[in-house]
């Protein structure tokens, strides 16, 4: 199964469970892989930023892939985050993903890139680094600080094996109503176009046409709902389900400390064993975690498919 | 009136409002002050980050700052934002806002400080320039770069005309516990806590001991209500009502978008005659004002204290 | 006298001397001026980023400026920087400069712009904003984050009002040349360009094919005797009097410390009375300032022209 | 062999010799370490940020170390860069660094980190990831963006197996006379610091009380004979040869660019087979290319050191 430019639905950022003493946890990363296609993800993303992907030496990443692949079992596709300092490091990253059974990998431009075209450059030449696999390009200037304008995205998808964008400038809702401009004018070839930043503007994205969302939210229950309900053109009731959820997004979104709260709130849905996250990184608070607890126990009383 | 360390409640941070040709608008002006008044501002915050300052020249921060003062007329205290590049002109707008009548001046660190020395030093020469001026001191390490630890702010208010903390760190929430336990434990002066950051942790803010918000999200009356309900204990209600307005909230909160939204929010409400902000400055799109709007529609059909 | 394309030689960068209490010191400013001019100075370029501009209050930059050019009294061209974040007070500073006597204006693209684009539309508003003058594009991304390819520079160099390229990209030099094979090759207006970064690489930008050189090093005469000797082709020359001040040239170039280096210079030559710096600005510690003085006496004993 | 406090000299920062197809070239590797023995070095630092080690796999900077360690055959020591994005993978490099036979590791704060008391605990964990082995503190301000001051430097050299700072802020010289006096007064830890920023301020960095430098100058030759001048006291003969090449270091220092000029000139040296970067990386142009063949004529004719 190879990802390609259909892609839709919601992609599910995957985080990299680990145990207190900071080993893998392959038994926590079965049941999560579990939970999220119960949830209804229609395909999964691991390594990426918030898979702590830096943290792991090179075996690991292997084994935390061929886990993934082999739980997954071609339900779903598996999308494994590339991005790596040297194209060769990302060549041998690609092929080893893509031998073990993913469906495609994720890129995006290296920090310090001067001016449009060197980006553009720069991911001509990582294209060719990851071979045959087709590749989702990922838009996040508050991560790399690289810009990409909508000419840029329309010029690196005349590449076919450009499948997907994952949408996450901020704001970007613009941007997105932009490309789907172009493609509808035929100006641009149509590429699969999934939302992120954490899930916050989930149904604005959709409106503007993406395809769905690739993020780590963890109740992807929800965005899996939302999804549906906007395309059956529900706008109402998805915003109301959206709304609910929308202050533990808010929590999630917090710099440095999003992924902690994350694992958390896996953590106390009995998805992952612990909220472990490798040295350094940080630890919540008391207080943060009676917040998410509070937050927690409203969604439960509020929405039937959030279980504690 | 001067500003002291008992401040409490919504601190509502106006933006200047303009004609479509960039002139100042004082009647939009004047009418903005009362809906604030209206709204339950304990006091008004001009000329920051979101007053567009560096736009305005000295005669027009003067004429803008006298309207203001004006129209408040004593009834809340007025706090002006004097950041400058030299401590001379900080000096020089200090003064001229508190023999206009300003309760006091905000300042913060200035980008590219090095180390915490650095900045505790500089806010130390910043309170000298400022004079007598009581302050308010701005830790918003996303705007500035400077990030400021529990023990300099500490140190920082052993001054004692340092009398309020805008506390917009992101994450922020652990600090304003810290610096409530060491004044509950003797071991800090204890200041006026304000939150910020939009106004997207309220809720929590509050519970941690923060005395109130300063911020200028396009709907204060919500500010204000979750305010007087979390003082009086009523949590859940507190919640309920921040969780209507958080979409909105969201919205105005994307970087250098966000005074376009609140502005075309204050001007759909009424409250100022254009949203027109001075060049260079961003424009909404049309699909833009649309979810605006659409905001605005669910927020006027679920809280009745927003009109349009 | 207007700026044209056509400039050429050394256009010396000034700062803006101050009494050891921060006031104007405009003895200073003449003596300065003078000593410019007997240095060889081609024109004088103030209220640059080496200048304090932000640092003075807009009546004492009028005033400033006015010294200048009466000093001045036409005999070279002065440029102005009229930086600004705001196109309102950008007009306003380009139109006082020029009725005052200006030869032309300085712009540079404001941080936080997004993508080529961005950058080549705000020069085109900068443009409109500073009127009939003139203008100097100035290309510093150490300064101001903001990258300009060739290509973004060609474009601009579509208005006839762009005289001239302050190029300040550092590495820079292939820059400059593809800037002027374009224009050989008919693809791309001529301009003047002019290197910068404190003079560190003036034998090669001038080799690359830079008309000269816009930059404030505190002994201006060797910048203008290189400039001569690799006019007449006297490349060895050039460098072995180039070699000789390199070592003041890289002390000039600290970051954060460069101007007050700059400042002792000009004021242990007698051309200003005081190196006072504006706070917030450093001071030399005993140890720079020896340092400094050891490498002034070298070059004193090897370069003529060098008098202390 | 282990490296300590009273380590002195030069410590050559080695670059990582790669074919044009950009497979590691252990014959230059081995040509390499010769050539820097024989130009007086006291020590070798692999896999910095002047290493490409980011661009290496795991089993590549295990190779490579191994035949840096093999070569050298214990006549000096050898330091080895271990920075990483999490602890666990510090850990590992450094344990199989140092039963390679490395006299220490090298660690820097890792980016993002907020305030004086982060980094302060950074490097404390870090000091436990690397077990037994001494390290070296970098401190890189332009690189990472963490800046370090006097006091927690002071207090990060409590740590006996802290036995060296390499010193590169810029400006820096003021910080290492103010390690030195803290140390005369018996207030601090005496610790071994080496200079660097590419060796253009070596001599003020000696006389600043600097026991030697630690960077990767293409002809480190002139290295050495600076410090054993200057160790001589004679300190206008260091300077006289300092100033020679200090244009051939600037060349060098270019951000982007200076790795591609020192391999250029290690290739026109003989003493490596390509100057060849691994994907991404610059490529120098004919006319850069021609400015360091000019720039090393000049050296060979003046330097009898320098032979090509």
């Amino acid at each position: 199964m190879q990802l390609d430019m259909n892609a839709r639905g919601v992609f599910v950022i995957a985080p990299t469970p680990f145990a207190p003493d900071g080993a893998l946890d392959l038994a926590s990363t079965d049941r999560m892989v579990e939970a999220y296609l119960a949830a209804g993800a229609s395909g999964l993303t691991i390594l990426g930023i918030m898979g702590e992907a830096p943290k792991l030496d090179a075996a690991e990443a292997v084994e935390f892939t061929a886990c993934v692949l082999r739980r997954v079992g071609g339900r779903v596709p598996v999308v494994v985050g590339v991005s790596s300092p040297g194209f060769a490091s990302m060549r041998a990253l690609a092929r080893s993903a893509m031998e073990a059974g993913a469906a495609g990998v994720m890129i995006a431009p290296t920090p310090g890139l001067r001016g449009d075209e060197a980006v553009v450059s720069y991911i001509a030449q990582a294209a060719v680094a990851v071979g045959d696999a087709p590749y989702v390009l990922q838009d996040y200037p508050q991560a790399n600080g690289i810009f990409m304008s909508v000419e840029m995205i329309r010029r690196m998808a005349e590449d076919p094996r450009l499948v997907m964008l994952k949408a996450e400038d901020w704001p970007g809702l613009d941007k997105i109503t932009a490309l789907r401009r172009l493609s509808e004018e035929g100006r641009m070839r149509r590429i699969s176009i999934l939302g992120g930043l954490g899930g916050q503007f989930l149904p604005e994205e959709l409106a503007r046409g993406a395809d769905g969302i690739m993020t780590g939210y963890g109740v992807p229950e929800m965005l899996v709902r939302v999804c549906e309900l906007m395309a059956k053109g529900e706008r109402e009731a998805a915003q109301d389900l959206f709304d609910l959820h929308l202050p533990l997004i808010r929590t999630e979104l917090q710099p440095g400390l999003g992924l902690a709260v994350r694992k958390y709130v896996l953590m106390r849905r009995g998805i992952i064993a612990s909220d472990a996250l490798r040295a350094p990184g940080p630890k919540l608070s008391a207080e943060t975690r009676a917040e998410v607890d509070y937050l927690l126990g409203r969604l439960a009383a509020r929405d039937p498919a959030v279980t504690l």
